[in-house]
């Protein structure tokens, strides 16, 4: 079966749209924020939590399965979504965005991205080092052992036949956010025709290949990318991680506008709470971020208004000492199984004694915190008031 | 509700008994393996997961609980099952054990125990510092701030009246096991008195107050501290995690043949397969010990017979390469989540790329393989057929 799209409902003030994506392994509602397990795990949360919870489709990392523990031992068991017993839809991405984004730098371009953020930064996660790009592909070396590693858009492909997962990702160059318009503009024709290599070396017909959508933060760019990823390919990514908020819902709006209504949309690596209702709002169907296992580990935990809000990022930290004592559950408004089950004052203990349990109960909270504000968005927009819950959540 | 003990069912031709535990919290059926949740939560697994795999007490530890979060808060929140969620039957020790045995070595004595196995060490638990015994109780520094703290039979009995477990142990001196015959005897002694003390500082009727018998390796004093104990409480604790394994049957033999056939006995701090088989044959109801979790974080999981045997204890190694490509689950014959659900080519993938599940994946084993055993264990005796189950496993 090959994977489609089909729109349910659009809204009647924004681009927002309700929608469905059915896959071999089951269908996936949109809007919908998709939980990142980059290894073939959603870091310290169990599958079955991840379905008890609601989650419809899980995005793994190319890069990090290929390293370890390979595509081919993973098609032998049957394929990503069977290996890691979640049993459901799955996504990979290219491998390209963290040869590039997590290596020393792309040559001239010096690519340094908004993950530098110390406080959100998982620190035991070593980088690739970048060695060369040619037109064949790129050169690197794994983080693991220092061996030797060539991704083109064939290998990534071949790659992510045998991974397996119902929706996958073309191979593509990631321009620098420090490049002018004639860099980005040269990037921008590589992506291109890697994209193509990439559609062409393509066979399965049971997986939907994304086209990625360049161009820096120039319109026209990014107009002319658009173009050429609709009229090449079923699926559109948004690559803008390492844009700035305002400029990212600019080129999301560019990018929508240009392409065709009836093919489902992704935006690659985004997923703070504001940038769900703007993506939505601006056309955007996927969303896949590791923010909410990343800063899970760390102690921070989504909260929902009036205590959630823009300035404090709709988290707080449960080391505080305020939370000693807490009988609250981590979010008075949730319904996932930490708050349900569990008080700050508990979790809190737990995480000063660095037990274990307690990164799975925040991070259990956060993926469910993100996939249900996702669930709630779609379910605004069958009604009609998806203006009036973005409303409630960022004024 | 005070809690009580029941035999049910006799073995014929053994000291082994099934019987029923009723506590406040609910009932517990033995034998059975009891967990150990030594911070109030069983490491690396949820109180949900406990639940499901049929466990039916918890044991936690006095000392930690005591230095974070602190009684106090513990009886604020509810006692300890409602703290931790896990809403069933618990226990603590009396924080004697681990001011002495984790101690840097009593004076004179030198206490270092079995489980200074490097194999099984849990290197990131780090040891309190023992102070001075005196006829009062015994002074010590935390491990977690270097605070000064006191525990006294009415100490650790109070401690553990505002942790409200429904079994609690009487306060004991630990005989170091370098102690000549004269010196455990003078330790005996010191135990006793303080056991005294503790009976008469337990005001709560709804615990059930274990006394601990002592006396080292020497039967004499085994026999005399068995009936002391016996005369005194209506629950029997077997003090002997630090005797070699002959010694520590003998032990529960000459134990078990003294005291009271109808009050529970629990075999402190023990729970290696054999142990549980030879410890039932002796009469014993309950054992606690941290083994499943602990060897469960280092990668080592329990196979059952015939792949497991007493020569490699029951378990095996995950990070071995030959489970690379192996999609049988890590115990053919086990009815666990994670045996229904993973395969040992996944785990071990999720071991050697340090993912929490993994660690999460191994302990619910190997707990539900020791719970289960147990379990597997009551049934026998109560069909009649104890003697041939253990042959099965021990032979």
């Amino acid at each position: 079966m090959k994977p489609s799209y089909k729109i349910l409902q659009k809204d009647k003030k924004t681009k927002a749209r309700a929608g469905i994506i059915s896959t071999p392994n089951g269908d996936i509602e949109t809007p919908i924020f998709v939980p990142v397990g980059t290894q073939g795990t959603v870091k310290a949360v169990d599958p079955k939590q991840l379905r008890e919870m609601g989650a419809e489709v899980v995005l793994a990392n190319t890069y990090h399965l290929h390293l370890r523990p390979g595509e081919d031992l993973i098609k032998k068991f049957g394929g990503l979504s069977k290996f890691m017993s979640w049993n459901g839809p799955t996504m990979t991405d290219s491998g390209g965005f963290q040869v590039f984004s997590l290596g020393v730098g792309k040559e001239g371009g010096g690519v340094k991205f908004l993950r530098d953020d110390p406080k959100e930064r998982n620190t035991d996660d070593p980088k690739p080092r970048l060695n060369k790009i040619t037109e064949e592909g790129v050169t690197f070396q794994s983080h693991l052992d220092g061996s030797t590693h060539k991704l083109t858009p064939e290998s990534s492909i071949d790659i992510q036949e045998k991974i397996g997962a119902d929706l996958i990702v073309s191979f593509d160059d990631l321009e620098s956010p420090k490049y002018d318009y004639e860099e980005t503009k040269k990037s921008l024709e590589m992506t291109n025709r890697w994209e193509i290599r990439s559609k062409n070396a393509h066979k399965r017909k049971d997986q939907l290949l994304y086209g990625v959508t360049h161009g820096g933060p120039f319109r026209d760019l990014r107009e002319e990318s658009a173009r050429f990823v609709d009229e090449n390919f079923d699926a559109i990514a948004l690559g803008g991680a390492h844009l700035s908020k305002t400029n990212l819902y600019e080129v999301v709006d560019w990018t929508t506008d240009v392409v065709t209504s009836e093919k489902p949309r992704h935006l690659l690596g985004i997923g703070e709470v504001d940038d769900l209702f703007e993506g939505v709002e601006r056309g955007v169907d996927t969303f896949d971020c590791v923010i909410p296992t990343r800063i899970g580990r760390t102690g921070f935990f989504f909260i929902s208004p009036p205590s959630g809000n823009m300035k404090n990022r709709f988290r707080t930290d449960i080391d505080k000492p305020q939370f000693v004592k807490d009988m609250k559950p981590l979010d008075p408004n949730c319904s996932c199984y930490t708050c349900q089950n569990f008080t700050r004052g508990y979790i809190h203990h737990l995480f000063r004694a660095k037990e274990l349990l307690s990164y799975n109960l925040i991070s259990l909270h956060n993926v469910h915190f993100l996939v249900n504000l996702t669930k709630d968005i779609r379910k605004s927009i069958l009604e009609g008031n998806f203006k009036e819950l973005k409303k409630k959540w960022l004024m």
